[in-house]
């Protein structure tokens, strides 16, 4: 897409999460969007870096729970807000953007709390993506697969369209024999919960499969208030909605889905393996690795000295002291769900 | 021995070590003998308990360098003391002590940093040191071995006399080869640095093989002074000894030792693997173990969660958070060393 061919495209920055697969660092209470974990900026700061561009990107929309509103405030100085009453998953979060969006907006709806290291790539994918959605698409921008994995959720792509492909389905979490298949199989993608498509589309389309879901985002919308320039859409409606995402919702039973696959170096950051991943130098300061291979360290403040490891991750956060082994990284999420309330 | 066929056992609990191995618990400023690391009561306090009852034993002596004098104070009401001006190893400490002492005093003479669960098993080991000491030996108490160890030295048992045997040889720590060979053998014991001996004799026979180190013991104690009851021996004589062990210095030399086989389950605990095997139970109270096979945690505060390990400890203390593969504890001495100054 030509930058000007098309008016500003409207970034929707999804904030989510109970904040339980990086404890103790990511608590209920200050979830993983609003923290430093890879540079110096916060993953919900990065997502907002990158839609920076005001030749083409509109103000961003951020979407998200109440008791997010005071990190939003801190960290960003420059977007409109629509607080959800209740958590109930993508679908009705991306509709009540949708509803307050003039039909033809091009939304591009972003996660707050993955990891993307190639900006250009970001962008290149993002260009891409509007040019199927201004066509009438609903896009999915997916990542080339690197590794069999099994947390993700993969989309099989069909005949080739634009730049990307008509979506031949959605898959969810696969197991590992099916995530090694996939891997070879090369017509499948990481869904990366990253979506394009017109506003008027997506409530139309939504209606469709999900009649009930949007009559009680445009009637809590329609009821709600505005506080500090942050709109409050209704809670009773919005409760009454079965929580859904996106994906389930909608885009698995529309014929229009397309997907795009970006380079761009993804990683949902969802526990302390695949943060590690991310990490450059995944070792702080505050540490001493003595006969040690594969071993992460991150420490508030007290030394951390580890000897005779491999493959090990050592967390130290106010009173809690966290040692895991990376292939167990997953049970964190137990930790964290008992003990973040 | 029958009680009361002797005169009273004199124990000397000698207060050394430069608090390495067991760091970050265990530092220069407080070494392990004044810890709790099993149980209650402190390593240098159990030491004091084996040797309570005073039907057999007399008040114990004890010989330490000056800045364990606070921990000693604090940690014992009934002892004499006799503070070292420098640190010369074993020989010269269990000379000042016998230098203080009538000639045909039975000397106890134990270290004040191992474990001995077994009290009835170390005491059922010094009556029958005490009657070979009583008849001329200079006897150690040695531990059958569980296992090859190549973190002790060995003694090599030769003909019966008493409830022991003549010692045919010392051997320094040896290696796994050789430890293997010497438990197999059945007639090697691990020296646990325990011995016996009269006062006189041990003076008499270390002046054949070091006539300088008793000259210097002998005019360091004449020349000392007294200070709150406890005796500061003069420094210049002293310093001027070179340092050595007994086992080295005498034990090896002399044609009168012997050997006492204890059963009394001894540790030295000389590294946190070794601490782990001492303890009933290496989990603290503030731990979280998930999926975890062989973990120990010990913590001055703050909680650990352990996920999906297998032979690991962990210690927090203060403002450091150690994390060793058990089979690599033993390298925790040269962070200890370098560290705890």
């Amino acid at each position: 897409m030509k930058k000007g061919s098309h008016s500003l495209i409207q970034p929707v920055i999804l904030c989510g999460g109970s904040g339980t697969r990086l404890w103790p660092v990511s608590t209920p209470v200050k979830p993983k969007p609003f923290l430093e974990l890879v540079g110096k900026r916060t993953l919900f700061q990065q997502a907002l870096d990158r839609v920076a561009d005001d030749t083409r990107f509109a103000r961003p929309l951020v979407v998200s729970g109440a008791h997010h509103q005071p990190w939003i405030a801190e960290q960003s100085r420059s977007h409109t807000l629509i607080v959800e009453p209740v958590a109930r998953n993508t679908a009705p979060a991306i509709a009540l953007a949708a509803a307050r969006l003039a039909p033809d907006t091009l939304m591009l709806v972003c996660p707050s709390d993955h990891h993307i290291p190639d900006t250009a790539g970001f962008i290149e994918a993002v260009d891409a993506a509007a040019d199927l959605a201004a066509n009438g698409f609903l896009v999915s921008i997916g990542v080339e697969p690197t590794r069999p994995e099994t947390g993700y959720g993969y989309i099989e792509r069909g005949e080739a369209i634009g730049k990307g492909h008509r979506t031949a389905r959605f898959v969810e979490k696969p197991d590992a024999e099916r995530a090694a298949a996939y891997l070879s199989n090369g017509k499948f993608v990481w869904n990366a919960g990253i979506f394009m498509f017109r506003a008027g589309q997506l409530l139309e389309e939504l209606s469709q499969f999900r009649p009930e879901m949007v009559e009680h985002v445009r009637s809590s919308v329609v009821s709600g208030t505005e506080i500090a320039g942050a709109l409050h859409p209704e809670a009773g409606h919005f409760a009454a909605i079965a929580g859904e995402s996106i994906d389930y919702a909608l885009m698995e039973n529309t014929d229009n889905a397309a997907v795009i696959t970006a380079d761009m170096g993804w990683s949902d950051i969802g526990s302390w393996a695949s943060l590690m991943d991310a990490l450059e130098q995944p070792v702080g300061a505050a540490a001493d690795l003595i006969d040690c291979k594969g071993v992460m360290v991150r420490s508030d403040g007290p030394r951390v000295s580890a000897v005779g490891l491999e493959d090990v991750i050592i967390v130290v956060e106010g009173e809690e002291v966290l040692v895991v082994a990376r292939d167990k990284a997953q049970l964190v999420a137990s930790l964290g769900g008992a003990r973040g309330q």
